[in-house]
Order: C-alpha cells, then structure tokens, then sequence
C-alpha cells in the first residue's frame, strides 16, 4: 500500500482539487504498469475485461456509498456538468412542456437557459436580489413542471441547501461540488448529476445516478448521445468512456469507503468547516459573504472588511503554502475550498495565518 | 529526460492505443507532482495560469504539425467521436438541410444517424455490398448538401482513404484513427475532428480544427455545450476541460514534433504497414480483407484462411508477448493495429510469429 505523503501544498481550489495524496501515487504507478500488467492505463481497451471490471466496480461503490435503490443506474460520461445541464430538459422534459428551476447562481442560470432553449423552463425562486447569498425557501414547486432542479451547493457564492426541497413533480439535482460530502436520500431524486473534480475525481467524466423508470416519458426522439437510456444500456461504453478520469474515481471512492464513507466523511468535513468559519466570525477583521445558516461546508467565502489590507494578507498566505483561496471575481475576497480530500491540517494552516494577520492588523 | 524502456507487451489495441514510452513516464510523474509545483496534475485548477499555457500549447501544436491555416481555430471536449457525430449537423447543417455522407461502416453509420435526427442525409456512396471491405470512389456529392461528412480511415474494417473526396460544399472528416499519421491539407476542410485515444492521447477528449468562417450559417439556436462557436471562444474552457487528457495529447504531440513530425511518423507508419502487409501476401495461409489499393496503413486486418487453426495462432502471439490483434466481430479473424506509437520492434514480433506459424503450418 501506498504512503501518504507531506503536504508540500494547501490546496484549497475549487475544482478541479485536492484529491487523496494515496489515490495520487496509485494513479501515476497505473499510467506506468497498470497492475502489473505491463501495459499504462492509458493504452488499455475500454472493452477489455480489466476496464470493463473498473466501470462496474466505480458503478457499485457510488451506488453503495450513497445508498441507492437497486434499480437506480449510474452512468459516465464526458463533458462536465455544463452536459448535464443539457441531458436534464433533454431527457425529462416533455415535448411542449416545461422544467421549474431554483435560481442560486451562475450554475442554476446556466441549467435554466438549456431549459429555455429546449422548451421552457419556470423559475420558481431566486437568490438573485442579493447576490446569490443565500439559498431561497418556502417556494412551491408548480405541479405542471416535469420536474424540479436544484444545485445543491453553488461554489462560487459559498451557499448551500440544508434541507432538500420537496417536490410535487421528479426531482432532479446537480451535486457537482458536495457530492459525496453528505448523506442524501437517494430516492427521494428521479436524478443526481455530478461533474466528478471535486469530491469525486479528476475533471473529464460527470456521473449520472437515476431511476430508469423516470426516463422515456417525454416524446422526444433523442440522439444517442444525449440519450441516458441508451448510455446506461451500453453500461457508459456507447462511445469510448474516459477511461483514465473514470479509474481515478474508482480509487478516490474506494479511499472513500475505506476511511468510512459518508458518516466519516460528514464529521470530518463538519469539523473543517466549523473551525474555518469559526475563525472568520471571531475575527473582526473578516466577514463571511454567504447568510450564516446557508453557509456551504465544501466553500466558505469571506473578505477582508478593509480590502486595502488584501495583499499584506495575500503575501502572508502564500507564505504559508496556501493555494487557491482568491474569491471568485463576481464575489470578490477569498474562498476556501474545503472538499472531502482537503485534509484538517490544511484548514489549520489557513486559521493560523488568519489569526496572524488580525493580531498584526486588528 | 526520460528515457525510453523496454516494452513488456507488444500492444496493437485499436483504440485506447500505444503511446510513446517517455509519455508515460511524464504523466506519471505529472500526477505525483506537476513540474516541482508540489500539485499533481489531477488537482490544478483549469484556469490557473500552468494549464492555460498547456491548452494554448496544444491547439498551438495540432496546428503547427498539421500545418493548418493561421485563422482555423481548434477546440478540445469530451464525449468522443461520437460527440462530433452529434454536432457535425447541429454546427453546419441549415435548418430544413441535409448534410451528404459516405457510407464506410459503424462510424460512418453513426454519423449519418445524427444527421437524419437533425433534419436529413445523403448518402452519396456505400461499401455496404461488400461488408465495407473497400473505400467508394467516383461519386459526386451533390452541391444542395450542407456539406460532405467522410470517415477518413475505419478502424473495423481496416480501410482507409489514400486520396481525400473532392466536394463543391465544406468538407468535414472525421480523422479519429489516422490524424497525425499523414499530411492533410487542412485548407480544404471546413471541419477536421478525431477522438484523441488513437495517435493522440489517452481517451476522454476529442479534438475540433475548423475553418471558423465555416460556423454561423445554419439558423439553429444551439445550446452553449453544442456551439463549436462558444467553444473556441471560451478557449475550450466554457466548461471544466479534460485536464489531464489534454496534458497527455500535448505530451504526445511533443513527442511527434520531437522525432520530426508528419513527414518523419509517415516514414515509420509506411515501414511498419508495408512490413505487415508483405507478410500477409506472402504466407498463403493468411489473406487481407480490405481491398489492397484501400488497406489501411494504421488498422491491418486478416484472417486464417482456415479459421480451425486459431487456437494455434492465438497461443503463438500471446506467448510473444502480443496483445489486442483479435478481429472485430463484424470481420473476425484478426487486426493489428499499428498506430503512430507503435515501435517497428512491435510488428516485428508479430510477422515473426507470422512466419514461425506459417513454417508449422503451412
């Protein structure tokens, strides 16, 4: 078994991002001699039988992992969530029909323009107002739509949903950025969507997990491609998958699971957020940016209550070793990428450096 | 530098594929750590300056090696040939047009498909008559097409085009299993697209060069994902990219440049196939499939002219270390592929066995 080795960097990106340092050193020893078979992952068949194990072994841990019901299938597929946003109104939206959507940023305004584009799509609520600083509530979901979309968590402002919205019609998220941080009710969902750079794996493959019988009951005829049907019925083989990123999920899973899957990697993930977040409230020089009880475990956003103090603070974290905090330009200040691999440890090394700079500077 | 190491396994996959020895060897160490960054590959984020400048080098090496025009942009996403199937019609056929194909087995049946659900096909030729067993010539494409889709090389049937179709509407081919193996005009092409897991990289991305004067004409309003427009323009980075895939393809593509590029890999690729193929002409108890004036230089296929003797053969090359030369079931018998990265070392072995074979058993 693989070591783990010394952070030599906190990496906190938003995604793609920290991976297990253990999955790292099993990726690059399969790009040299894939299980001493002689040959890179990277120059095996994908219908050969070594791959064809690898795609139904990631299928039953992400299965497994989150609990889902039996007959819920799970496909792979290139193109990040921007194809999902696509796939939804593509695959559940009735010919002249409509999808409901909730408005909490960039990603949901995405998913409701390819909705708009293929028929209609009804935004039911929106954080918009306030720039996407928190999650809305105790909108009703119209019985008319085919069926209702959330992004679970929005990256960018640092939001996001406690509690599930019920639903009247088929329930669909995109968890491309807390997938895997929490448990989630399966069942509840006709689909969840992730793009896999964050909790999942590399960039380049996005999951599917459905229930098929959600699927086939909007008259539209589908290419292939765009077909979740078809993809799940070819076992994501219909075109050449992408082997690589999809072995990489394998391992980040499998890490997953051997460190005690969801229940641990909630209470670890609780411990990092409640420790950052903690941290930016004690300190009167810091603000967080996101409504406090929508505040995301995966990204926590803050700014400096006087941005003149930015690149005295910039310099002292990179100093550090810290990575990738600057904020998203549409928020501004930092954001601190907290996601299932991001050990503990480097969230230490970021509240130091902050209650460093308070001292010098409160 | 890295420096080359011995083979264990002679790989003639179809595809994923054979890649250069010393790409291995740098993914490998770019998944543990990134050029002395401390950050593996798999966690950099896709906008940060490191992977920009591996984007920007990579379209900037398809367009050297190929030679294509200043103006030509290229875009890199996920999903496969397959995926370009799908946006062919949705980027150049016109709304209430038809889009002219030639007909030379599964892919070129693919594409067709997608056309027809866009709106409508022409096939122009077909090789079905003869289990596409040769490449049509002498047809006219009709100057009502949007334009004229063709698959340059078929990796089932091993044939290839020798001389590129004329056509009096925009030429597009998809050039997944040759491209990089000869000299192509690309300014005769309004559309060059190919699946990267043949002679550029590991599988999960798929590479567009394209005449952006070519795009714009066909009324459609295309989702953001299907925009070969929207692409360019977002430098490829519309949504999260396949990371790692593209750091290979631009390793790989080093790789060629290195050794002297086209006119050096189509020296190699000629000795390697013409190698092969004398072999096969000259032991009676093998016979090439393909139409000799048609035979692909990157995919040889042959059988046994008594299949009895397969169990033999078979235990023959798997004993040489061979791998991946069973036939596609729609041919049988067998298929070597013999992509650019294949060492002449490689087929070497194999008409070696060939030969042994034939003495045994001829």
């Amino acid at each position: 078994m693989p070591v783990e080795t010394k952070l030599k960097v906190h990496n906190f990106s938003a995604g793609p991002c920290v991976l297990p340092q253990q999955v790292f050193q099993q990726a690059a020893q399969a790009v040299l001699d894939w299980d001493g078979s002689g040959l890179s992952i990277l120059e095996v068949s994908h219908r050969g039988k070594p791959f064809v194990e690898v795609m139904e072994k990631t299928r039953a841990l992400v299965k497994e992992l989150l609990g889902a019901p039996d007959h819920y299938q799970v496909v792979f597929l290139g193109g990040g969530a921007s194809m999902g946003f696509h796939l939804v109104p593509q695959n559940f939206m009735k010919v002249g029909g409509k999808g409901a959507y909730c408005h909490t940023g960039e990603w949901a305004k995405r998913a409701i323009k390819e909705a708009k584009l293929a028929g209609g799509a009804i935004t039911v609520a929106s954080s918009e107002d306030k720039n996407f600083s928190y999650i809305p509530k105790g909108f009703a979901v119209p019985s008319e739509a085919d069926y209702f979309h959330f992004t679970s968590n929005n990256t960018i402002f640092g939001t996001q949903y406690k509690q599930f919205p019920k639903s009247p019609v088929p329930l669909i998220a995109d968890m491309s950025s807390d997938i895997f941080s929490r448990p989630v009710n399966v069942a509840d969902f006709a689909m969840i969507y992730a793009g896999a750079q964050k909790n999942m794996g590399p960039a380049g493959a996005t999951m599917y997990l459905f229930d098929p019988a959600a699927l086939g009951k909007t008259g539209r005829e589908l290419s292939p491609m765009m077909d979740l049907a078809n993809h799940a019925a070819k076992e994501s083989m219909y075109n050449t998958p992408p082997v690589f990123p999809v072995y990489v999920i394998m391992l980040t899973l499998q890490w997953l699971k051997g460190i005690g899957g969801i229940p641990e990697i909630q209470k670890r993930n609780a411990a990092k957020a409640g420790l950052l977040y903690s941290t930016v409230d004690k300190l009167p020089i810091f603000q967080g940016t996101a409504a406090k009880e929508d505040r995301s475990e995966m990204n926590a956003t803050f700014v400096l209550k006087d941005a003149a103090l930015e690149p005295a603070f910039d310099a002292m974290w990179k100093e550090a070793g810290i990575s990738g905090i600057r904020g998203h330009r549409s928020v501004g200040g930092y954001r601190a990428s907290m996601y299932n691999a991001l050990p503990l440890e480097s969230v230490r090394a970021l509240t130091e450096v902050m209650e460093e700079f308070a001292k010098k500077n409160g």
